[in-house]
């Protein structure tokens, strides 16, 4: 099989998207895992090649199909407004919203045409994109939106490293995500949780080339306290744990939140099933924060993402770190083989 | 200063507290940091002592003032019923829970009174103690009501050591703690929230012999996002951390919870203020399982604890992890020294 064709969206103009992708674009190992083109603007990519003062050349391409890379040529596809090229760093700005939404819409549409294996995207700003008129609460969303899914999440994903002891990483899947702390109550259902045991399920198995080992998470302190401490273990919980062993999958818990991190961190488990946005994103920034990696789950396509965001106080300063960006053409890489390969 | 004497309460029976107390005691590190004194039942310390073949004397004394403690000689104050001796392993009785509230009850008592200079806490079961009709949700609520103080708060404490960059370690001091996750919204006031930071202000002012540095979590993912995931970031916390700067505390915040745990570890800032247990305490566990230490803030008494549970998984097989218990005496000696000295 070819190296996968993949489309790196530039995302925010004004952050750390473009010199990230510039910046480890030189590197051996991205050409050996895949071939990518980038989705932007060839006057922001430029920029960012002088702003990192590297031997690269951009190279202007009509369509993905004329994307010829190499460690010193980049390929782009405008599908961008040339007004983005004029955005300043660091600063919301709704020109930079509307061509990160065009560049994912592009890269998206074509991952659904097959025309690449799939899409890569650098970080966009929240409010530069609901600036620009698109209200999505993240690339999650407005993805699902795009390739017409009700059932998906976000994974955070860390490969295999010294931070771990599992030979296959750790991901986290989100029941819930973009939302007030006091609305993943309405949200948390036996439904939702059981369908993220089957996601985590999905990815890893591909992943591990294994069944994976599934870590379900508790809601409240201490897994409730018999409880003491709220009810929605043994309510919703429990019974989507049961429902996922019926199907099949290996799933246990729900446990104690604070301790199921650790067991998965020591290898226990191949990825934990998190209710909400902090509970996995706490444990996984600490075990990995440059290194780890957006999946969204659930999708027709594979889509990966640096997991870090816009990084707007530091953008267009040759300070950002790439390696998150190295993990998640790596991790879209692998998932294009597995997924192949059935 | 002679060194402090620290009662240490057996916890309870049937988990793994009495192993742990014994484990350690040989320890020269032990003795120089403090004089210990057991409050508990002597048989159950025998057994403790005979489960890992230890060298050790257990000799009952009538009062903390008794106490002449060397490595190789337990005083142990009995406070406890003699049914307390025949609790078998690893499950909950109440005869345990009972006496693991008498012990707490006297240490606390006597640190009141001043006979002894701190209380370090082995673990106790929630249930065994319902058991035994006392219905508190854990340790810090019912050494709070003991001491009559109604501003407390529990901190978990890593000492300085690899997985942290700041000298003074990290503490990370919960606003609410043993309570369904749908109760914090309604514990979380500006006050609390303020009374917080002082606390972790006074303790970390103590621990590090400088004004400590003090991060403020968000309560909703992206710390609300500009409004768009919860709005209690600018309602409740900013304002506490604006009454927090006027009254001379270095807080900041509030911050996203997820990359504010990477900055504290990376040593921005001395102490964090989490909004709910599980925040504080997946990242205090990942940081350091077996070293973290827990204190009780705002009581007139010094009191710390083992951060683990009763364990009565690995109860009485000599598997339990005595660094904690070590930890713990290392962080009540310090406090003692610390607080007499202003």
């Amino acid at each position: 099989m070819s190296k996968p064709l993949i489309a790196l969206t530039m995302g925010d103009a004004a952050g750390v998207g473009p010199e990230v992708i510039v910046g480890c674009w030189p590197s051996h190992e991205v050409h050996d895992l895949c071939r990518p083109l980038v989705v932007g603007h060839p006057e922001v990519i430029r920029r960012a090649v002088a702003l990192w003062n590297l031997p690269l050349e951009v190279v202007e391409v009509s369509s993905p199909e004329a994307a010829h890379p190499t460690r010193t040529s980049i390929p782009v596809v405008n599908v961008c407004r040339d007004d983005v090229a004029d955005v300043p760093a660091g600063v919301v700005d709704a020109r930079a919203g509307q061509a990160a939404y065009d560049c994912l819409v592009a890269g998206a549409n074509w991952a659904l045409e097959k025309r690449v294996d799939a899409v890569t995207t650098a970080p966009l700003h929240k409010a530069a994109l609901h600036a620009a008129g698109h209200r999505y609460p993240g690339h999650t969303e407005l993805l699902a939106e795009l390739c017409g899914v009700t059932d998906f999440a976000m994974m955070l994903y860390l490969g295999p490293q010294a931070s771990l002891k599992g030979e296959s990483g750790l991901g986290v899947i989100h029941t819930t995500l973009h939302m007030a702390l006091r609305d993943v109550f309405v949200h948390l259902t036996t439904t939702a949780v059981f369908e993220k045991i089957r996601l985590a399920h999905e990815v890893m198995r591909h992943i591990k080339g294994a069944i994976p080992k599934i870590g379900v998470a508790a809601l409240n302190p201490h897994g409730g306290e018999q409880g003491l401490f709220g009810d929605e273990e043994t309510t919703i919980i429990a019974p989507a744990v049961a429902m996922a062993q019926e199907a099949g999958y290996e799933a246990q818990g729900p446990f104690p939140t604070d301790t199921l991190m650790v067991r998965a961190r020591d290898g226990e488990f191949d990825a934990v099933v998190a209710m909400y946005h902090d509970q996995g994103h706490i444990a996984l920034k600490l075990l990995g924060l440059h290194r780890a990696v957006n999946v969204t789950l659930g999708l027709p396509i594979v889509r990966t993402s640096v997991a870090h965001g816009t990084a707007f106080d530091l953008a267009w300063q040759r300070r950002a770190e790439t390696s998150s960006m190295v993990e998640a053409l790596r991790c879209a890489a692998l998932l294009v083989e597995r997924r192949a390969n059935g």
